[in-house]
């Protein structure tokens, strides 16, 4: 037995600063800060009286001192675990490292949040010579007990040894060999006692140590291996994903093995009490008859559905599901299980709130509040917004992965980038996808890693797919913002781009460019071969648009998009928008037949030919607004919906040729000499093009500053917005046009241009006999404007926060420079030579998640100086930001009356403005309650 | 006499909604934003007993009043007028058209501020054809009557009908040729009486009526012409350079006329208490005998000295001393005098404060203080920084200026715009300048206008004339940044580009390109011909020095020197700064036998070919920091000053080859295509300088953002600065190294730099054998790092606000783009085709004073924030605004430690300190006065 202290937990508690260890009988479900979730599941099952084997937990307190102390255990912490130990002995009437009657236990991580397979885990723990005859004795199967002494050696050499596992895989493939063994099961008893020798001295090889043979030893071993493993890079990775901060720590569970292999009457398996996939309501799950858990997560052995054991073994499968019934009422979620059934008795090992796709999360929400389990609060918040996305997206069959699956064309997992099912030949080069994707191909384009080179070729492509990097790789923040689908960092694939194809590490198979891939960016996975797609259809989603109409009982926010076309303005309706929040014009201006008259009105040299060129364009833009204002009306009430314009906002050198094509062509011009018409013409462009030119365009003549030196500009949007206006009108409903003016930064300059539109309106409502309906407001984007919303209120009806140019102003940050350049470094991190991790400067891109500190206090500013103007002053957000849940708590905290986002992102930001309102005013509450 | 109202002037009054009419007996010197300047000074002067001819003031709220209800006189203000008419009828025994004994007035403007020759003045008014009788019965002098008659017709004429000037001067060559007349005076009395009807009758023919008879219908009309004259271009421009508020208003004076043309017993001057050229203390001025006003002025005839009216009317003379004595006492401060003699009786007409010259208000200031008169706070604050600034400047020969204008060399004088004295050849053309500049020439760029196109040329020539534009126009702009006189707004000339010459207006003056001209931005005036200039002697100046003094003794701010290299501090320290705030090591890179080295390590394709051009680099900044730290010691004490070395800033494609200028080079190689190797390495240079291209490299990799991604260069540059501190401490003083930081936006990123330059400082300290001093701190100059001020004041010593790029990216503006494109105009005033006034956006170029709405409260919340998290946080300012008075009353009133600012504008800045000190002492007593 252990050779250490004979204190009991309660004194060694004592004699310590702290109390490191929780018997599992100690804790409960609500102590997943301290045990983990793992460790608080089982210890909430103990305490409900589940069969769950006898353990302990130390805390993640012990983890984060442990490595506060320099990567030693926390004074106490060692002498409470053998104590706890000792309990475990007693309940189990085992003893560790006794000959006889030997306690076994597995060692596992336990974080607060779930990261399946992230850290390290060690079975049959206690296992050695001596320890290993009391085993066979007391299962009466040598083969069993030298399997599982084998296993231990392998997984302790590997994980606390850092023994490379295709050692051991070798040693495997040559006694299955020798013993002409088709499977690792039919290895002889015999040949497993040689192969844990055999095991021992490769890890004494790769280690330089012998392998330690007391289990106390193994114990400490151990406990430290899990701790180290919380900090690998697997795990900060996933970490990372999932903004899981890094300063949690992870707990240790050491907890009595029992052993689903000890002949027929035993098994094991995980099972879900609703299906995750789908969301059926019906015990969902596999296991597997003799077989330790790690062969079900293997795959070797195919399982068995978990209803078979119905018939199998109908009495430990009553139980289980009373179990399973009891437990999710319990937890009031579905749960995702593990058991062992030793010798037809059944043990849970584990309990935890499922993970679940998209889709199901979305069906058990709604069905569990139907079925009075939870409330419809209850049910929105349950659901993640990044889920309402994934369910948006085209996906694959799920029956056809379970037979790409089944087929073992499941190549690889990697980081699930940017959600989405894709499917298409691998290529990989971006001048080749490019050249595929034009020659009208599906393509994967398929990399090591992406750079800004290679963008051509992305876009060109169906999907990304890349080895090297995480989310926030080039590839992973590209592929987002090309809504396209992404796997990145998906290491199990070798690229070769000589050879030009990858080969999937561990196995023969070889990928060549052209043959196909199928990849799911919300899962990670990576198939072989074309797998069927099916497309979301929204409109007849009930479940989501059940949950989302709950969401819009539940919010505080207005949820408008961002549109700019008719056909955008029909999507966004459809998808549950309550208005446009913006409309870019000058997206207007790039379409094909109208770039030559805007490129005339820029280039005149009189005021007289630039207004014939903006007269040619009026009709068109008018068009354009008569498209939009039709369709934005309330489908219930037929009602005009808010149509937010924003007046040009582009440097004019956007719309004109490249100056450095031009430079080249006159170059070239010049070279030959025999054109020397041709050459004026293009020199006098070139000159014109080359006054245009901005060192940063981004700060430059554009925004409101166009209007007010060329107010022609403005006067023909403002005419075509508000003639549109009076057309619609005619048609017997009453558009709501508000005019939006960018980049101010001073109320003089919005109230000049001010002054402008209601000349026009004037003129406007002079012709059509009346008067025309408006407001008249203004992009709050720049620092500036920010700061003196107080003065800009006097002159605006509605603020829009502009937060992609205000977060460039006030980071000082080019975003087309930044994301290339040294933003993806500042957030994934830094390569410092004298430092073991990368240094992160920051936890999140500022153009995905709203930076609260800087941006979020000055949109703050703005809101209340605003109001403090003007009370009733309307205000928005109309960047990025307003599609990122995040992003929408911090709007819904400010006040603002609505967010606007992209037309697909408008579900998303239903449910998160819901969720946002929800846990507002639950801390409201809260905050009553606790004066 | 006035058919109008027989009310007297209380009734009228009481009748009005308010009192727009004050006798000069009414008013006092305090009443000046009422009466304005002249106003306020003859009523103080009337009711000090002084002999001023009676009349009356019509108020500056009548003049807006008049502009408030569209060009109208306020109810009761033309009653309140007459009936004033009726008291200075009264008091002089005159009566207004009266034919036997006529009152005849001037009417003049006078506003708050003086705005000399800007606005409009009427003389003699009140003649008609049967009032001129009355004068000649009166003066027995048919001549003098004729002659006035025709002074008022022509002054009148010009200013109420809108005739041409050149007009009457026609006519009266015409009349000198036919009769004889070597000069005006010498036309007799019956040809003026033809003149007259002549000039009446040239007045009907440009106005289309009949020029008014009646003496109350021309006071009508001169009143309403003066309160125009308010609004006209002169007066507005006027009021820009000068900072004069557009909604002051002018006041209208009527007073008695008094005669210093009735004869040798007559006369009329202008004198100062002390000379205002020099300062010395000395009646200083020139009268003409038997001559009108602006007989002076025209400069017709020569003046006399006012000494030698000692001689020629001793008695008045005495009278006039005496006046002026009390003068002086009663102000404090030297007036600037008008009078007239009539008939040997003295008449004070006006009186102001003196205008003076840089150098005559130092010396003044610093006299006036030691003779008593004033306190030395009051001394400070009579000098205005800006003349500081020209005391600095070279100037012109005093003599030599006066003789220019003897010999009539004074060609014209335009706008003010940039001081100091530029002697140089005209050349009308910005390429043409450049290359004369370059071939050793001094040139004088003369255009209408300049534009961005003309830079190169600006910067090649000694000084810049142009003939529009006002003090913010390009040229203006463009010049006061690059530290060259410039004239500009000079209508008078007249450029004729294809010509290559100016002509000069009204005369026959032709400048040609190559003749030699002499323009003084700081007067504006233009002469032909080379001046003498004088060099400043800052080291001998000593009433500046004395002024200064006292400056410091009164100051709360530090004055440090933005400097880069060794000349530049040890100039900063002859100026009496006390520091310096910024030194830009990037200029260091920029010479030319380290650029190449700088390239290399740019291009480095491995971290060792980095390493190995840093290697090289770090000698030369190491001996340039060495010069540095020698040079920033107290000249009194010896000890170090503080020394703000900013690391590596601009991105580094700025010290790479041009991309424009490699394409071409690339595209003339292929299209040769007889150099392959030369394509090869040029395509090779070009793709590498294309990757590192910007959209916005103002927003790009620069700043902290490159130490982070090359953290070695951060590495080396520390090492520069700290191995040179230790060589200079060996040497026996103590350097005050301060390493700072730009661009941070993120306290992280601070604090990852922080990290990597401690290492440095361990490493050099172990190596040196002792502890390196050294400050860290941070450039704030982000709107994010204002915004998170409190915490980048966790990881840094010290801040320094760079208002430069906080303007830019507090207001979306990229300084480059923006003034050559729109900012300009935004405080010139955008043409507005519907309304007849400019409309202006920004009163003052926010990258000359600081925006205190904007900038100003990102400033003071880092400030405050800064301070709260370190209350030792030493803060100050290294942006142009450093040396901008206004700028460093805010700086004083912000509690900043210290403004930084150019070696030359150091002395600017410690008076400015001073003032803003003196101000704002005052104004907190005044609140604790008032609670």
């Amino acid at each position: 037995m252990a050779q250490a202290s004979e204190l009991s937990l309660e004194d060694a508690v004592a004699q310590s600063p702290r109390k490191w260890v929780y018997l599992f009988s100690e804790g409960n479900a609500g102590m997943k800060d301290l045990l983990g979730g793992k460790g608080a599941g089982v210890a909430e099952m103990t305490n409900a009286g589940m069969p769950v084997p006898p353990g302990f937990t130390i805390t993640t307190e012990a983890c984060n001192e442990y490595y506060t102390a320099g990567k030693r255990f926390p004074d106490g912490m060692w002498q409470q675990a053998l104590a706890a130990l000792r309990q475990v002995e007693a309940q189990t009437g085992k003893t560790f490292g006794d000959a006889k009657n030997p306690l076994l236990v597995s060692v596992r991580s336990g974080a607060k949040f779930s990261m399946p397979g992230m850290m390290d885990t060690v079975l049959n723990l206690g296992l050695n010579d001596e320890t290993v005859k009391g085993i066979i004795a007391l299962s009466g199967d040598e083969r069993f007990a030298y399997d599982a002494y084998r296993r231990f050696v392998q997984m302790f050499s590997k994980i606390v040894l850092d023994t490379k596992a295709d050692e051991f895989e070798k040693i495997i493939e040559r006694y299955k060999e020798e013993t002409h063994a088709q499977t690792d099961a039919d290895i002889p008893s015999d040949a497993l006692k040689h192969m844990v020798e055999d095991f021992k001295q490769t890890a004494r090889d790769a280690s330089g140590r012998d392998f330690p043979e007391d289990p106390v030893e193994q114990l400490r071993l151990a406990i430290e291996a899990v701790f180290a493993s919380w900090n690998n890079k697997r795990a900060i990775d996933y970490r990372n994903i999932n903004k899981i901060p890094h300063d949690l720590g992870t707990a240790v569970n050491v907890q009595t093995m029992v052993f689903g292999n000890m002949g027929n009457d035993s098994a094991t398996g995980v099972a879900f009490t609703r299906n995750p996939s789908t969301g059926e309501r019906k015990l969902y799950g596999d296991y597997l008859v003799n077989a330790q858990g790690e062969d079900v997560v293997a795959g070797i052995r195919n399982t068995s559905p978990i209803d078979h054991m119905q018939e199998e073994a109908p009495a430990v499968y009553q139980q289980f599901h009373e179990i399973a019934n009891r437990l999710e009422e319990h937890y009031r979620d579905v749960q995702d299980m593990e058991f062992t059934i030793e010798k037809g008795r059944l043990y849970m090992l584990q309990t935890r709130t499922a993970k679940r796709t998209a889709a199901a999360a979305v069906k058990i929400a709604v069905d569990m509040a139907n079925e009075g389990v939870i409330s419809r609060d209850e049910a929105v918040q349950r659901v993640e917004p990044q889920q309402v996305v994934q369910r948006l997206l085209p996906r694959f069959d799920e029956q056809d992965v379970q037979a790409a699956r089944a087929a073992n064309r499941l190549l690889a997992r990697g980081v699930n980038a940017s959600p989405g099912a894709a499917v298409g030949k691998a290529i990989f080069d971006a001048d080749r996808a490019e050249a595929a994707g034009k020659a009208g191909e599906r393509v994967i384009l398929t990399r090591v890693e992406t750079s800004p080179d290679d963008v051509h070729g992305m876009y060109a492509s169906q999907g990304i797919l890349t080895s090297r990097g995480g989310t926030g790789s080039h590839a992973a923040v590209v592929a987002r913002g090309a809504g396209l689908p992404a796997v990145v960092g998906c290491e199990a694939i070798r690229v070769d781009y000589e050879q030009r194809q990858f080969r999937v590490s561990g196995t023969d198979t070889v990928v060549r460019e052209g043959d196909e891939l199928s990849i799911d960016g919300a899962t990670g996975e990576v198939f072989q071969g074309a797998l069927k797609t099916v497309e979301a259809d929204f409109e007849h989603d009930t479940d989501l648009q059940t949950l989302l109409a709950w969401a819009d009982e539940r919010r505080d926010l207005g949820v408008w998009a961002n549109a700019d076309y008719p056909r955008d303005a029909d999507r966004s309706v459809a998808f549950g928008a309550e208005g446009i929040g913006l409309c870019r014009t000058e997206h207007m201006f790039m379409e094909q037949e109208r770039l030559p008259v805007v490129q005339e009105m820029i280039l005149a040299e009189t005021p007289e030919k630039r207004q014939a060129a903006l007269d040619q364009l009026l009709p068109f833009q008018r068009s354009d607004f008569e498209g939009i204002f039709r369709a934005m009306r309330d489908p219930k009430t037929g009602a005009g919906y808010p149509v937010v314009i924003r007046l040009i906002d582009p440097p004019l050198h956007e719309f004109l040729p490249s100056y450095e094509e031009l430079l080249v062509e006159v170059t070239r011009l010049e070279d030959k000499g025999d054109n020397p018409d041709e050459l004026a013409k293009k020199r006098e462009l070139l000159g014109r093009v080359a006054q245009m030119r901005e060192a940063n365009p981004m700060l430059g003549l554009r925004g409101c500053r166009l209007g007010l030196l060329f107010p022609e500009i403005n006067v023909m949007q403002t005419r075509a917005i508000l003639e549109a206006a009076v057309n619609v009108a005619k048609e017997g409903m009453r558009p709501q046009p508000k005019i939006m003016i960018p980049l101010v930064g001073h109320v003089n300059e919005l109230r000049e241009v001010r002054r402008q539109l209601e000349a026009v309106a004037e003129e406007i409502a002079s012709e059509a006999g009346g008067q025309v309906e408006y407001k008249f407001g203004t992009m709050i984007e720049l620092p500036r404007a920010a700061l003196t919303a107080g003065q800009i209120a006097e002159v605006a009806d509605f603020f829009s926060f502009g937060t992609n140019d205000l977060t460039q102003t006030t980071f000082g940050m080019s975003r087309d420079d930044a994301e290339g350049k040294f933003l993806l470094q500042y957030v994934e991190g830094l390569p410092e030579p004298g430092l073991k991790e990368p240094v992160k400067i920051l936890k999140v891109n500022p153009f995905q998640t709203l930076d609260r500190d800087g941006v979020g206090r000055l949109v703050r500013i703005a809101v209340e100086e605003g109001k403090r103007t003007k009370p009733n002053l309307e205000v928005g957000i109309c960047g990025e930001h307003g599609g990122d849940p995040d992003s929408i708590a911090f709007c819904d905290e400010v006040g603002l009356n609505y967010v606007s986002c992209s037309p697909f992102r408008v579900p998303v930001a239903r449910l998160a403005a819901a969720q946002a309102a929800l846990a507002r005013k639950a801390s409201q509450k809260q905050a009553e309650r606790d004066k």
